[in-house]
């Protein structure tokens, strides 16, 4: 078999819902959507105009099932599928492909990009990590993932919860700093959207010639009096200075200070 | 007067440079760049191609002229202007206007933007930041400014310092973000590039949405096994650990648990 025929989709959430549209746009019906909730199989039938169904029956058909739960329930539903002839994936960062090893054929396809319901992402350039535990689905679930990206990145487990590690800092924690100069503004009087050109313009430059070479600020230079200004500034916010002087002090301690950025 | 004539720049680093470039795109030729060294007034004026000179001279016979050195330097340039019939502004984010308070007609110019000699930024959509001390200059300084950008924003000392703090940590410690996950991919061989559409879309959906409603992640969804596992991972890095578990706590304290994304 040169490609997966019938795609099965397992859950009722951000990711599902994304993938769902993902295949629609490419011209793939998706054989079905699994939500276990009957009046939830319901909601994604008119939501997404697929054939949503509540039981395992119509799944076992598919030759590819991707498993887009929570990560608590990958093993529920795996158990679902011992005796699947096709392959399963999981979409998890930080799980284990070998959660899957009591299904014949199994591996891992993980879109790298933050997915809301109510959010249309372009996939061309979002890195699709794959895994599979033999050679030839290896190659299946590659040229799967091509038809929907340009960057294919195989990655076994290790690799794999590096990236949902490191994706923590650059996504997670980058939106936490912004939640806190957003607070911060707002005590001011000011809004967030302000900030909008700096922040964009600045992590493309750290993209483009690298977070050490981009940085600039207070604490790559040396500028004491103004980090002393700015710590006295937060007295009122003893959980933001806590991070504020976490951060300086790493800075400092990592960067070359011999600049004036 | 309804414009500025003649205008001064002083400095030869990054946001002077910036600034002469902005002015010579907009068909304005700056009167004259102060570069207090020779040689470096010399190096001004082959790589801009304008008049650089190195005293004050010639400085006295313009209508504006704006300050673009470091922070502490401010006040000794501002001494050689006490006589000065001009409008003078530094282009400081932390400095008080009043630092200027010993000229006649003074004020702030503060373009909220990263910016190096390398890179060329559309002014476009950067926010001004602008101050002065008489609503005549005011007037004149928002007219002078328009020409570069359509977000004006007029900032007393209070709100400009309100903004250089947010910007440290939606700029300089987003940076630092980056930086850690570049370095946690590079000890598996991996590349921060395979980043790029996930920070992008999440500070775009940050802007958007807002940084609350866009926080995903193991601390925004209660998820303490990833996170017991991330820490694990983290046990060679002791400082980025600290870092993870300060912004962990932050998370669960100040936003909702009650969803999983």
């Amino acid at each position: 078999m040169l490609h997966f025929g019938k795609i099965a989709i397992i859950g009722a959430g951000n990711v599902s819902y994304t993938l769902c549209k993902l295949l629609k746009n490419k011209g793939i019906e998706p054989y079905c959507v699994l939500a276990k909730n009957p009046e939830k199989a319901e909601k994604v039938h008119e939501d997404l105009n697929v054939a949503a169904v509540s039981s395992y029956e119509t799944v076992l058909e598919s030759d590819l099932t991707i498993i887009a739960v929570k990560d608590d329930a990958i093993s529920e539903v795996a158990s679902h599928l011992v005796d699947y002839k096709g392959l399963v994936v999981h979409t998890s960062g930080t799980k284990s492909a070998e959660l899957l090893n009591k299904t014949m054929r199994y591996g891992v396809f993980y879109p790298l990009q933050t997915m809301s319901k109510e959010r249309e992402i372009s996939f061309d350039e979002i890195p699709l990590l794959i895994y599979a535990n033999s050679p030839d689905d290896v190659e299946m679930l590659s040229r799967f993932a091509k038809q929907f990206s340009n960057k294919i990145v195989f990655c076994d487990d290790e690799q794999r919860k590096a990236i949902h590690l490191a994706a923590v800092y650059v996504s997670n924690f980058t939106n936490v700093m912004l939640g806190i100069g957003d607070k911060l503004l707002k005590k001011n009087g000011l809004s967030l959207d302000v900030m909008r050109p700096l922040v964009m313009e600045m992590m493309q430059k750290s993209f483009d010639i690298s977070p050490e070479k981009a940085l600039t600020g207070p604490a790559r230079r040396g500028d004491f009096a103004t980090i002393g200004e700015h710590e006295k500034m937060l007295a009122d916010n003893p959980d933001e200075l806590a991070i504020y002087m976490i951060l300086t002090d790493y800075i400092i301690e990592n960067y070359q200070k011999n600049e004036k950025l």
